[in-house]
Parts: structure tokens; sequence; C-alpha cells
């Protein structure tokens, strides 16, 4: 998979699982939704039903900024499998033009985002590093 | 979400998203194919097409074994959604009746490790925790 197309895929997709390490270096890992522009992903606590634990991907990256996103797509016929995972440097924004631009960028690909702008602290990743898989070459 | 239901999410489920832990501390996560047996998850290296760098998640639990789960179903209707993540202690068991035992569970999930049967090493996860989330109770 080239790298425009892996990009492009990572575009397209509206939900990615997130990766973090904790502070006792234990792995943590968390759907969410994102939004790609040009180096960077941004994501966002928004107002769907949280619990406390749902905001230990910021308190993680805060202490360990790196983390990976993988974007997927699953089928039974296992000819059509591939995957996308992008590698990061993560920081929480929680004010500000760049929180703000954030949201703007999110709002634009989720109609959600547009009904109820999300309050919540930014997740800003700055990508280091794309790798594209599928299962054949076609 | 019960901890009942939980469960038969994740038995379900075709696919999870497995996150480890590198020898640098840096979070690294993948798409896999796995069973769910009583307090057990396995997994398998199979025969889709590879490269070296994805089996980085056994080198990763061989060294540190805490890894996380996380299934969930995403749809542009936010009030559907839901996840549920298994936090476990991996092993990797390269050979012998518990590699075997495992393959059997995975090849009664999936028609195409009954078609070919995987040679690889399994991945063993003892469950330590098991939580979900959705959006609705209803």
């Amino acid at each position: 998979m080239t790298d425009e197309e892996a990009r492009r895929r990572v575009a397209a997709a509206r939900v990615a699982r997130l990766a973090s390490v904790d502070p006792n270096g234990r792995p943590h890992v968390v759907p969410c939704c994102f939004a790609l522009s040009g180096d960077r992903i941004v994501s966002v606590v928004d107002q769907k039903p949280k619990q406390t634990l749902q905001l230990r991907r910021l308190e993680n990256i805060r202490r360990c900024p790196d983390v990976q996103l993988v974007v997927d797509h699953y089928d039974d016929d296992w000819t059509v499998l591939w995957w996308v995972r992008v590698s990061g440097q993560g920081r929480v924004v929680d004010r500000g033009p760049a929180r703000d631009a954030a949201v703007d960028l999110l709002a634009t690909k989720y109609e959600q985002y547009r009904d109820q702008r999300p309050a919540g602290p930014v997740l800003v990743i700055d990508i280091t590093r794309i790798i594209g898989w599928q299962a054949t070459t076609g």
C-alpha cells in the first residue's frame, strides 16, 4: 500500500483505535473518532456519555506522548483485509486557537460535532510514521 | 452493560484490536482474530500474508505480558455505540497441548483456520478485567 493510499484510508475512516501507555507501563486502547489534517490527527473527548476512566487516555498522553492509532477493515473474506497504523506524539490541548482549529476539523467530518460543539480538551497527534498492510496487493 | 453481556459481545466479535507495549515503552496496536474461552482469549499469527513487523506483538508480549484488547461497534448513529475492553496477561505458546487447544478454538470460530490449520505460535491471554461501555443503556 502506498503512503498516499494509507493516508487516504485513514482520512476516510470513521473510527480508529487509539493505544497509549499508562503510568505503570501498561497498554491502554480505546475506540475514538478523529480527523486527519496533513501530518496531524486530532480527537476530542466529546459529549457521548463518559465514565471517568475514559479520560485515562488524556492522563496517559500527558505523561507519555507516544501513541499509536489503527484503522482497519474486517471481513470474513480475509482476502480483502487491510489496516493502517499511525505512530505519533500526542499532546493535550485544553484551550486556545489550536484547540478551536481541531474542533473545526472534527465538526467538518462528524455532524454530531456540528450539532453540539465539544467542550472538552483536544488530543493532537503529530504523526511520525504511517504503515499500511493489506491481504492482497491486487 | 453487565459482565455477562460484555463477555457475550467479546465472544461474538470477529475482530479485536490488541494493544501491547514495546521494549521502549511505546504502545503497539494491531487488529487480530481471536477466540474467547472462559477466562482466556487466544489468537495466532496465521497464514494471512505477513511482514516481519507483524510479529512484534509476540516479541512485545514475551517481554511485557500486559495487554489490552478492545472490541467495538461503530455507527454514524452515536446512540448505538458500544465497546468492551479486556485487560489481561499474555504469553506466547510455541508448541504443545495448550497451543493445539487454542488452535482448535480458533478453528471452531473461523473457517479459514479449519481450511488451513495455522502453524505459528499462539498468544494466550489470561483475562484480568473486562469493562463494557455503551452510549445508551436503553
